[in-house]
């Protein structure tokens, strides 16, 4: 069976992960946000395909929840004492990625091209496809202006209030070669339970991307990221309470209108109610056992 | 009093520090070679200037004597990990000033802007200058065929017997600002105890710069990098024997014809003629110690 997940990093990732351990070697294609990315010391990162990556390849600092394991941070420490910028978290073994990366989109290569070379070179048997090899940033406008999402995210630590989102680009990328095949021959198609404006919602901007959902013959079903209204980790219940009036399921599947045909909910939400059917079990992936039972719960919801 | 001295890495900078220590503040000009320069992983290196910075800045490795000490390798382990080229060796905290001096100058900054604000930073008294902003770089013929210097140094280990030197770009470079200016007003000009072929060479090939010192009015004394006939490290002794005929001091001093008005020699150099005056002392420099008397052997026979 092709299983198609749309994902960002973090939780998203862990969650790609228990579809990866549970469908079998060739089957899963990930589908990624690239509306975090940014450019850090002359360098292209895109945090959540590398989180998706670095999760899929076993090089996830667990304990962390992202980066790579047995990370230092020398290099950053260096770029600090010459005048550079470090106010983004890049690890010593983390920028190897990125340099090989950079080099590789200034020779030429698309960004799709680069990420599946890394796939292959992690050994890893899914397929993690940018969601657009075009310039897709995600722009946050809080009451004070208008920030790129990492400078809210990291550099100001997500504390401005959120007024709106905005995907630069959007409008004008092209999905990535692959992506919109991948849906179209998906048997089950799944959203990570990402964060649906930062995550899910630079994907679905892509035109070609949303198109191919709401023609989808398959079913398409998302896994909230909120448990008990809150989030595991990150803004989105803030968010959520002030664009969308609340932090129950309502109001998550309602940010994937027209794009859905399930939710999966945690139990810490019921009762509760949506325009779309909800599904209830334990959401919190505490552990690999907890990732694949969500998985598994996303994935028979999909295939009811 | 004003000091010029022109060098390479290594054995030179460890020369340049000695005259660091024995002259006054602000007093020091060292005019470095770029003909080592390389890209690598996308990022623009100068493994001379970065080692002038390093020793003045004392940040040097003393036990290897190249790069940063406290150094760690994963950003290189990981490019490696992930297809990208691994030959240069590059540490993780020298990562971070290639980083910063590489988007410094993709955002049109000079080499030697660069280079000034890197020093400031690293709280040198003395001025760093890049005998050029435009490119130079050293290429290596052996019978072979022709390499870039860094590709027949590190990536070859420096086997292949070489037949001849290429300055490639050095003709129509022009010397970096302030090089002619501190030639000028020098009291006196140093050639540190460099390869004359591969660091010193690089410099002097800047019509602008060898016409600047063919025009001095004070003296330029250059330091011999052999002792015994032998380079402390480094190809040098085998490239003097094919390409001059010898490793005596003559052919030392013959590659300086016209530049220089006395050469420093070890002891173990001795007896020994060249067709300039020949200063003899011990130049091995084994500790800080031994630099600044080397350096104040050299800065006597350029007042004398």
């Amino acid at each position: 069976m092709n299983v198609v997940v749309l994902s960002g990093g973090g939780g998203g990732a862990r969650f790609a992960r228990g579809v990866y351990d549970v469908v079998g070697p060739g089957e899963l294609t990930v589908i990624g946000n690239v509306g975090d990315d940014l450019e850090f010391l002359g360098l292209h990162v895109s945090p959540d395909l590398d989180s998706l990556l670095y999760t899929l390849a076993g090089l996830l600092d667990e304990g962390r929840r992202w980066g790579r394991a047995g990370e230092t941070w020398n290099a950053l420490a260096a770029a600090g004492e010459w005048g550079g910028e470090t106010w983004f978290r890049l690890g010593d073994r983390d920028l190897g990625l990125h340099l090989v990366r950079s080099e590789a989109l200034r020779s030429g290569r698309s960004l799709a091209e680069v990420t599946a070379e890394l796939v292959r070179r992690a050994g890893v048997s899914a397929r993690i496809v940018p969601a657009t090899n075009d310039r897709l940033r995600t722009h946050v406008l809080t009451e004070t202006g208008r920030v790129s999402f990492q400078e809210w995210f990291v550099g100001r630590g997500h504390e401005d209030e959120v007024v709106a989102i905005e995907y630069e680009g959007a409008e004008a990328a092209s999905p990535a070669p692959g992506v919109v095949e991948a849906i179209e021959e998906a048997d089950a198609v799944l959203l990570a339970p990402s964060n649906p404006f930062l995550s899910i919602g630079p994907i679905v901007a892509v035109p070609g991307i949303r198109t191919a959902l709401e023609r989808r013959t398959v079913r398409c079903v998302a896994v909230s990221p909120l448990i008990g209204g809150a989030a595991v980790t990150g803004p989105l219940a803030r968010m959520l309470s002030r664009m969308s009036g609340g932090t129950a399921p309502r109001q998550v599947a309602g940010c994937y209108t027209g794009l859905i045909d399930a939710l999966v909910i945690d139990e810490a939400d019921v009762p509760a109610e949506a325009d779309v059917p909800l599904v209830v079990d334990s959401t919190l992936m505490a552990d690999r056992a907890a990732e694949r039972r969500v998985a598994e719960v996303a994935l028979e919801a999909a295939c009811a």
